[in-house]
């Protein structure tokens, strides 16, 4: 099959080493020259250009590029494609993408591979990175059904776990485990670091072991990709921080009114639950 | 040196193994007879009692007993020791403490040793748990200097880091970077297990990976623990959990009125402050 990876990145120069590797035929398209050459140096695609046009003869194209240009780059890919050719994209929320690009072009099924690395560019692109990953997929009602069954043979074949949902579950469920985590994070960063007595603040710092650090951990990340879950996924993580926002102050509640036999069955309940999202 | 440790659990029995390798004679004292004999059957101990008497010749004791025994067993204690028996402690809350047992005994120093593991009791007990690890001592202005000198070079021995505060300033610094965690980490697991939606729910739990793995440790720990921390250091937690509310509506108000310029300054801001506690 032809493949086409609009976006060399991370996951579209990932994509590109295990798709090649299964016999497939990959074009890339990047908007750096330089970024071209380098994908065909490492093996990652069989072609790449800066022209989109390159894509013509694709079968089923990967848009890879950060969230917020799927959509135009989209909007100009379309004119060089034939109508049979799959679009697909990996963007981390799905219901604005999937609504401005179903319109455009009905041969078009979202999708979200969940995996990644702290590292980001061709670079750092790894083969297997998908093997026994989370890859979500949010075709609706009228997403032709062969091409739902196409694009879903490509994502088996890289070892992912295929799970299919609208695009707005797919987008509240990573606003619980993904964004509002980042958010909340954050927040204990910030809190923190309002500590007004010098001494203590020190003090904090120094006494800070593995609690601390695993609790801040992805609020302590990238910056750019934080802002990026809050302006994309809006609304989700606005309704869940509303809720989180709601169980902090239960628990303040059960604290200022001394109520331990209440708050230990709440903790009770955090150690049996979370096993159902990490085991 | 004479030794007493007052409590063989997880600390008790370590300090037991890392004194006696110094040197000491190190005597303990367990509610239980079975655990008598377990620690000096593992060599933890020289002797053991169910009887406090046998501390009557220890210079220096070592409380390790559950935070919410620490008073009354001392209370009870001090009637078999001579007036320059020193008396330390290791509970992880500093200020009620200190100020229920220094008005009973002068030669007392409060002390936390920030090491611990996710097992307890004498057979969870190591040798070297203290390497490296913060240990607070919390004298005060009528602490005598020589009972403070004599306790440090104690906790030298154990490899451990020294620190020197106030019992408050202890206690407040805990509650940032330990007790603060597991209640704004425990809010994350209840507010996610709030999601109405069935299948939203389960697509959470199939997703959640690293990330959330992470935010969601400390508040799928010990309920006993959580409880005693908020019951033993309430002033200071509510004081932390209300600041980390602050901030929470900090971050919703960003989102909501989408400032993004601002969110990303924030994050970039934790981002640079998250290093100064785990590096």
């Amino acid at each position: 099959m032809n493949i086409g990876i609009l976006g060399l990145g991370l996951i579209g120069g990932s994509l590109g080493y295990d798709l090649r590797s299964q016999g497939h035929h990959v074009l890339g398209v990047s908007r750096r020259e330089s970024t071209c050459q380098t994908a065909v140096a490492l093996g990652s695609v069989d072609e790449a250009s800066v022209e989109m046009s390159l894509l013509g003869i694709a079968d089923v194209i990967f848009v890879c590029t950060p969230i917020a240009l799927i959509v135009p780059q989209v909007e100009q890919l379309i004119k060089h494609l034939n109508a049979a050719t799959i679009i697909t994209d990996v963007g981390s929320v799905k219901a604005p993408i999937v609504q401005a690009i179903s319109p455009l072009w009905s041969r078009f099924v979202g999708g979200h591979p969940m995996a990644g690395t702290a590292d980001s560019g061709i670079e750092a692109a790894q083969k297997n990175l998908f093997v026994d990953r989370p890859y979500v997929l949010t075709p609706d009602a009228n997403t032709p059904k062969d091409a739902i069954a196409i694009l879903e043979e490509i994502v088996r074949s890289l070892g992912a776990k295929i799970y299919h949902c609208q695009p707005e579950q797919h987008d509240r469920a990573v606003s619980w485990i993904s964004h509002l985590p980042v958010m909340v994070s954050a927040s204990l960063i910030t809190a923190c670091m309002g500590e007004t007595d010098p001494e203590v603040l020190q003090l904090a710092q120094n006494l800070a072991s593995s609690g601390f650090r695993d609790t801040s951990r992805v609020g302590g990340g990238n910056p750019e990709l934080g802002v990026m879950m809050a302006r994309y996924n809006r609304q989700a993580l606005l309704s869940s921080l509303q809720q989180y926002r709601h169980n902090i102050n239960k628990f303040i509640n059960l604290i200022e009114q001394e109520d331990w036999t209440t708050l230990e069955a709440k903790l009770q309940s955090t150690q049996q639950a979370r096993p159902l999202f990490t085991d």
